[in-house]
């Protein structure tokens, strides 16, 4: 714990039982597009029906953010607003209702919640939550529409994915709380809040990638490096990354990416040089770039007859998939993959405790370290390619 | 056998041993797009390496080779040309290296193939054949690159899709040819060769439908309805059947379709109207229309989460698929199906002892029988959507 952590209003909670009262606490708060956050006091009200308060320790920051705090999406802007989403923390408080979280539970908030009771939470087949999916439009809580932060004068701060993880105290529902083992590393569960289970996942459940298969992933961010840790872990005998930023290739050596296409360097497309290099394709392909050009060479860099490409990248502009209909005779498929396929209540335990016996190579996607403080530096540090992630203290 | 058939040169073939010769026989040659078909004698030659030649006894017709005839690709014409994949015969001869077939054995022709050899074949994700796929371009032998049918003069008349059926006797590849129990009913088995397959096969091999799940299909000719049909056999609780034509909704009743929807007497989009009497949609779209817009109403029927569109139209519009890929995040897939999904040789087989028992209502797709000679007026029928399937009896 740095200076800053002991100096705060929040030292004093362990000794006090804070449940039910407001609680004063440190937070970055973003008051407009592209202006530098704020760190300052907020005000966070006791958790409602169903909602969990919990202290954060840790938070890191990913493209979402950053495009959230660029406002790149005018109807997405909210402010001031508390972004962040991939964090790992300790529950403060329950409120009424709340049966499978207690205080003093370690927990992770995800961003695609898991209500347990809709249609999509009862079906295997998916983990979207009709009650908690990812809703970036969404700024308040589900109860009462209203926010659970403040400033000092009760006018709200919004609330941003379902979490709001910058600031050391937090208000999310139950449903976006998952419990993990007390003796896991919370630096290292931060990441599976977001980036590594989105990648992992996408490798493991959305693709389900076979030992001694072919993987080719588009963008190597902190997600496409998680899909290649996740298919080195499966066992594919070949995984090519492709990025058009060499400095990206040392990491993904780390991860099992055992070759590497800059794109700047061909004088063909890139699809028609990774079906020379693979008999006819990959089994796999990952779009992580949210590029439409890149999503077309990703689909045509599989194999025909099989070959599935896992669209993961986020794909702002309003032009449709670049695919014609006749193409998917060719028997190659294309899925979107959110959150890795995670169901999150459900499953993330078990992941968390795969990562305890060391499966995944966590500490591979931990670049940078900082106090929170020093947020706004780790927004540039990604903002720049130079982090994968920066974990943030608290 | 009417008339026309014993009139012909082909009767006496009972008695000789044409293997090795050229047979002189009645074909229906398609001289140019829209022309009428001649009745006409061609000569054809003894199979090659690895072809069989077949007798044909039953074809029918179906919208490919409509579409074929009427030259609406103005790449895939060749003329003069014997048209026809639909058909059920008996091998006349078989080729040098040709181990799994004789003399005698009851097969159906199949347009998509399998080699058996090639990656595809080896890989049981797949149906599609490199050597053998369906190919609209293609219109002489692999072996050669010429054609077995000729005119009196010896000037070629060209192949389609592996198969050209219009004719008493063809050469395939035996690839393309599925032996069949020789017990079973060669009139029925016809609609194993394309329609019954396709339709049945995308059901139960593509989208895999589950015992009471929801389906609702979009173009109700013989393709759609045998999608129908596998969907009551596979036990399919609500199927929905989506057509602009109401003729067609009697014969979809005796397929099990649960209920009708005639886009016409809409106020709302279909999906909207399918997505209100589903509980949020269905679990399983099927577009057999060829047209984007279905395309696209067929997509957002299902059921977010886990809803699965099969795409069987044929899209001539350049245009691309109807879908942003944000909409992919929506957990909705899309998927192609060819020739159902049916590996022909292996699982072909299977299916036409399952239809022996009883398994598909074959009876309810023959819906106008005529002999071979009256094969312009069967084209009419299917041109005025009064004919599900036309048997022509050779």
């Amino acid at each position: 714990m740095d200076a800053f952590y002991h100096n705060s209003s929040v030292s004093s909670l362990e000794s006090t039982d804070t449940a039910g009262k407001v609680i004063t606490c440190k937070a970055a708060v973003a008051w407009g597009p592209g202006q530098p956050l704020v760190i300052q006091d907020v005000q966070v009200a006791p958790p409602q029906k169903m909602e969990v308060r919990v202290k954060i320790l840790f938070t890191s920051i990913c493209h979402t953010d950053l495009s959230a705090w660029k406002g790149e999406n005018e109807a997405q802007r909210a402010y001031p607003r508390i972004l962040g989403h991939e964090a790992a923390g300790i529950v403060e408080s329950v409120g009424e209702g709340v049966e499978d979280i207690k205080k003093g539970d370690h927990v992770i908030p995800i961003f695609q919640g898991e209500c347990g009771n809709c249609m999509c939470c009862r079906n295997q087949k998916t983990n979207l939550c009709q009650k908690f999916g990812v809703n970036p439009l969404k700024s308040v809580m589900v109860n009462d529409g209203k926010t659970r932060f403040s400033s000092k004068d009760g006018s709200p701060i919004f609330h941003f994915l379902n979490t709001s993880t910058f600031t050391q105290y937090t208000v999310i529902d139950s449903a976006c709380a998952v419990k993990i083992d007390s003796q896991a590393p919370l630096q290292k569960m931060t990441l599976l809040s977001c980036g590594v289970s989105t990648g992992v996942g996408a490798a493991w459940n959305v693709a389900d990638v076979q030992p001694g298969s072919s993987v080719a992933i588009f963008g190597l961010g902190a997600v496409g490096l998680a899909v290649a840790e996740g298919a080195r872990v499966r066992g594919a005998s070949k995984i090519i990354g492709v990025d058009i930023n060499p400095t990206k290739f040392p990491k993904g050596k780390a991860v099992g990416i055992t070759e590497f296409i800059n794109p700047k360097d061909l004088e063909v497309a890139v699809h028609e040089k990774i079906v020379a290099i693979t008999e006819g394709g990959v089994d796999y392909s990952f779009e992580c770039a949210g590029n439409l050009e890149v999503l077309r060479e990703a689909f045509l860099s599989t194999h025909t007859g099989w070959g599935v490409t896992v669209l993961l990248g986020i794909h702002p502009s309003p032009k449709l998939l670049p695919i014609h209909p006749m193409e998917l005779f060719d028997g190659r498929e294309i899925r979107g993959s959110v959150f890795g396929g995670y169901k999150g209540k459900t499953q993330l335990p078990k992941l968390a405790k795969q990562c305890m016996c060391g499966t995944l190579k966590l500490e591979e996607f931990i670049t940078h370290e900082l106090p929170f403080h020093n947020i706004n530096e780790a927004f540039q540090l990604l903002v720049e390619g130079k982090s994968l992630r920066c974990l943030l203290q608290l």
